[in-house]
């Protein structure tokens, strides 16, 4: 059996808001989830401010070491919207109006009554050998250059650009997971749950602690390419809970999201 | 009047299952916030996975780059918290067992009722020139290296840490800033919006669209150190809006946060 191919992704999220704590980034999640399901590791994400050579500089970081990069934000209208300007000079290449993506855009500019105007307009640039991300939600398509690929940071449009991404992205293998929760602390699982690791080299386990209703437990995650190993792995550690005194709580234990503001 | 110092901060998320989806950071959120407030201005943010070469390069590449480095996760007593491991190989110091922080972590231990295990001790491990972030708490605290903050990764235990770290911290000029939303679309707006950029170099506006109730609008963030500038762009601004046909909302037009899952 030839080795399952590893296919990897970093995501990069363009922003000055999310760097001031002003807007909270939801567009990881959704990528870290969607992506998995493709058999796409997500290694890596960077949130980069609002500046051209730090734009650039990360992408081409990004883009030659793994598989695919995505970017989110910063390719609307306004003044402070450079991705593109970024990734055409990331690339080398020249930026232009896009064809295709201007008259995309003139049509919902003429549908909606709006003026067409240069700003307007300015959404319709891209890298001179873009292919476009076209969907229903954005009137400016998304654009991918080679093995990154540019969407929206409003999460519904990013979303919709994702989905026209996806007919682009080689699958990888699928990881599968197991989640056990209890409420063992982590102090008193630990050298177990390494020696766990060390039986199943296979397997990434995980240990999420959390304190809830005062009290300390820990989520673990057994994550994996292969059903029966993560079954028996996952057996062994409901197991070990049970010795400890604890009470296996399958899927994990839910602990309410902190507030975070 | 000299120019007031920037102060810069990255911060470095360090775990799989941010990554993975799995898990929400809602850390960089705070310390963005909290560290505008003493007038240090993150500037970039990476997640990064529980893979010592990684996380070293990242410490490494950071703490040359900005004033100063902010760590998350991998600081418990299991086998996949290895920060205390890379801070040490990153620096090129020792990793030892830090006296004072095994003496608080063995009382702690005790007043648990719980036993002493060389899982728990884990916890005590730091580079051999760290100081410590002690904090109530968290029965370990987290630790300083140079330029290097390293905390843990649970938001209410990371606060803590943070509020241990700035005594250390040096302020520097704090970003004022002002928010004026409408319904006027990002479109409209963006001609005169970049003219407006234009006239006032020392003030940063952002341009946050967003859509509600089936309307595109924009919330637009001035940010800057100086109050009166701000107050006069925003009075531009403010007018500006009216000019197009919107109702100006101070404070910005409030849109609910999207669903994370």
């Amino acid at each position: 059996m030839s080795e399952p191919r590893r296919i990897t992704a970093a995501v990069l999220i363009i922003g000055n808001e999310i760097l001031s704590g002003r807007t909270h980034d939801v567009n990881l999640k959704f990528l870290g989830l969607e992506l998995n399901k493709l058999g796409i590791q997500v290694r890596e994400a960077r949130v980069v401010p609002d500046i051209e050579d730090e734009i650039v500089d990360a992408v081409n970081q990004c883009r030659a070491k793994y598989n695919y990069v995505f970017t989110t934000g910063g390719i609307g209208p306004t003044h402070d919207d450079i991705t593109a300007d970024c990734i055409a000079k990331a690339f080398g290449q020249k930026l232009i109006h896009h064809p295709v993506a201007e008259k995309l855009l003139r049509e919902r500019i003429a549908k909606m009554g709006n003026e067409v105007t240069e700003a307007r307009l300015r959404m319709a640039r891209t890298p001179e050998h873009a292919e476009l991300l076209i969907n229903e939600v954005s009137g400016a398509p998304g654009f991918k250059v080679d093995n990154v690929f540019v969407m929206a940071g409003i999460p519904r449009v990013m979303q919709a650009m994702f989905g026209a991404a996806v007919q682009f992205l080689e699958r990888g293998v699928t990881l599968l997971s197991r989640t056990i929760g209890s409420f063992v602390a982590e102090g008193t699982i630990a050298t177990a749950l390494g020696l766990l690791q060390d039986d199943y080299p296979d397997i990434d386990i995980g240990s999420y602690p959390f304190y809830f209703d005062g009290k300390p437990g820990s989520n673990l995650v057994l994550r994996g390419p292969d059903q029966a190993r993560i079954d028996e792995a996952g057996g062994r550690l409901h197991d070990l809970i049970i010795d400890l005194g604890g009470k296996p709580v399958e899927g994990g234990v839910e602990v309410p999201a902190p507030k975070d503001d």
